[in-house]
């Protein structure tokens, strides 16, 4: 991996403020960068990112699911909702009036890499961002799902760059059942591009995908209604929310980005031993996509420089983002 | 329902000997009935059984998934493997020598019904069925998923045509969740459809369920391989045998037959105080689509005339066809 000699040039439509004054908290940029990339060569690609929070407070880097990017939460600046809006927000462990919080979009996010994206890729890309930043080193890293993923791989490759990890709902190797559902997600945008319909593929992928993210028992609770005969055909409680979850997921997300980052998650595969930063793990009991044994067989890896926190939700593997009172708790704890 | 007043026809080409003497044990036969249908007024329709066993001993029904068919074990007329092929045998609790073992294709099977089939549909051409053979009463009907809801709505709608009931692996009605999973079967089915790749569409539809009829744990077992990049592309470890599994179902699968049974598993529901038959509950522990609460909250609806065995099995949903000496232990029990 390479950096080009350049610093971070903020988006000027959006940022102006930012570059006028000291005072303004919540800053845009992207820069190239020249990435040697795992499974595709050395590419050119575009780095994007945002932080919020006082220039002098520890940084933490937060990082989500392959659907998250680098609004982690509104500020005055960027007023629209962020990913993590309840976990990044005044009070909570991540203020940004007490820590600087970073995130970016990740490679291939904005769908113009058409190659495998190795989770390794994005570990460098942060390392080319914190070099950008002039940040030697994140007070902590907190991922979550395939950030997760990324963290390790960060911590692997670049332990001098984070004092702390935090993996939430990842491990170090997918689930074989995980890889499998993934793929069959892939095989349906596949099965809508043949037809010239990639956004009925895309959005029938994300739909299965939904079922990996939450749970039988969420489910029990909010669709247990009789299924309605309309034009003919048998149409079950679930159908109009994951409809919606699926055209929600269309209007934002490139076809060749998801299937890059899908890829991605199942390319995953780091040495728990090496590991070389305190991490803790969160798991969440009843996450169908990965299950607690794997968290649990990656804190025995980690030996004296792992523990383990559990959290029990109807959510599953959205957890992190639905119950943030208990994560906010967790995160307390483990960036103290 | 009513029936034309037929007696049954044994197809020439294959049971010919079994017209010819009164030795010949199995004989296959078809008949038009005329079925008053819930949704989708008064058809005509073609029955197609199959019937194994001597003329003079208790007749045991037999009904799997969407997929199984009439032909449930192998025998000296139709030596090709039957679906139920380890239970239906020598030596086994339905040991076709000592049991008159009778099974047929569902209503919908040969996909020329293109409308909603109520599994309480299928119930009422089972008794037709009974009468086309004089047979007054069933010894017993053993369902398996979705046999099993059609043994449930039997036991109803005709409780005095049979004299117990086996229930494996299917409840009194479907969980939201799984009824969410099938739905997107459905919609893998018409993306397919789209543009006349019918056969992609259903072949995926397949690989979904799959991934419903078995468990994380034996993915784990079978899987755990790194995966590999194929033409830029990644490739997981279960893709082969998913793509197998597509490929199979597809070759013996009408589409319609498919999307029509699998909205008949969605329209199911039976008040379990209405089940007037002794009725054995088999659960398998981690069935991915029947969890193991429903069939618990079945066996409480049917009182004392409900009991549960539960079966520990890395398979699943599928357990059934996997487990058989497990099964056929709790048949032995279930059947004396």
């Amino acid at each position: 991996m390479s950096l080009v000699n350049e610093k971070p040039q903020t988006l000027p439509q959006t940022s102006a403020r930012a570059d006028a004054t000291a005072l303004a908290r919540t800053v845009r940029g992207e820069f190239p960068i020249v990435l040697a990339l795992r499974h595709a060569g050395t590419r050119t690609l575009t780095l994007r990112y945002e932080v919020q929070g006082p220039a002098d407070a520890p940084v933490v880097f937060i990082a989500g699911g392959i659907s998250a990017h680098r609004h982690a939460s509104a500020s005055t600046e960027f007023p629209e909702k962020g990913w993590a809006n309840e976990l990044v927000a005044a009070g909570r462990t991540l203020d940004p009036s007490k820590r600087r919080i970073l995130a970016f979009d990740f490679v291939g996010a904005d769908g113009t890499l058409d190659a495998p994206i190795d989770p390794a890729d994005q570990a460098d890309a942060i390392v080319a961002l914190l070099d950008a930043l002039d940040i030697d080193a994140l007070h902590a890293f907190v991922g979550y799902s395939y950030g997760a993923l990324v963290g390790l791989h960060l911590a692997v490759r670049h332990p001098r760059r984070l004092r702390k990890l935090v993996v939430a709902s990842g491990a170090h190797k997918p689930h074989p059942y995980a890889a499998a559902w993934r793929a069959l997600q892939r095989k349906a945008v596949a099965l809508g591009q043949l037809q010239c319909a990639d956004a009925q593929g895309l959005s029938l992928a994300r739909q299965f995908a939904m079922l990996s993210y939450r749970t039988p028992e969420e489910f029990g609770e909010r669709f247990d209604a009789l299924p309605e005969v309309v034009n003919g055909r048998v149409r079950v409680a679930a159908e109009d929310y994951l409809d919606a979850a699926g055209a929600q997921y269309v209007a934002r997300t490139p076809v060749t980005a998801f299937l890059r980052l899908s890829e991605s998650i199942d390319l995953h595969n780091v040495d728990p031993a090496q590991v070389a930063v305190p991490t803790v793990v969160v798991a969440v009991e009843g996450d169908r996509l990965v299950p607690l044994a794997d968290h649990v067989a990656l804190v025995e890896g980690l030996g004296t420089r792992g523990s383990l926190r559990i959290v029990r939700s109807p959510y599953g593997h959205d957890a992190f983002l639905k119950e943030t009172d208990k994560i906010d708790a967790i995160l307390a704890s483990a960036l103290k």
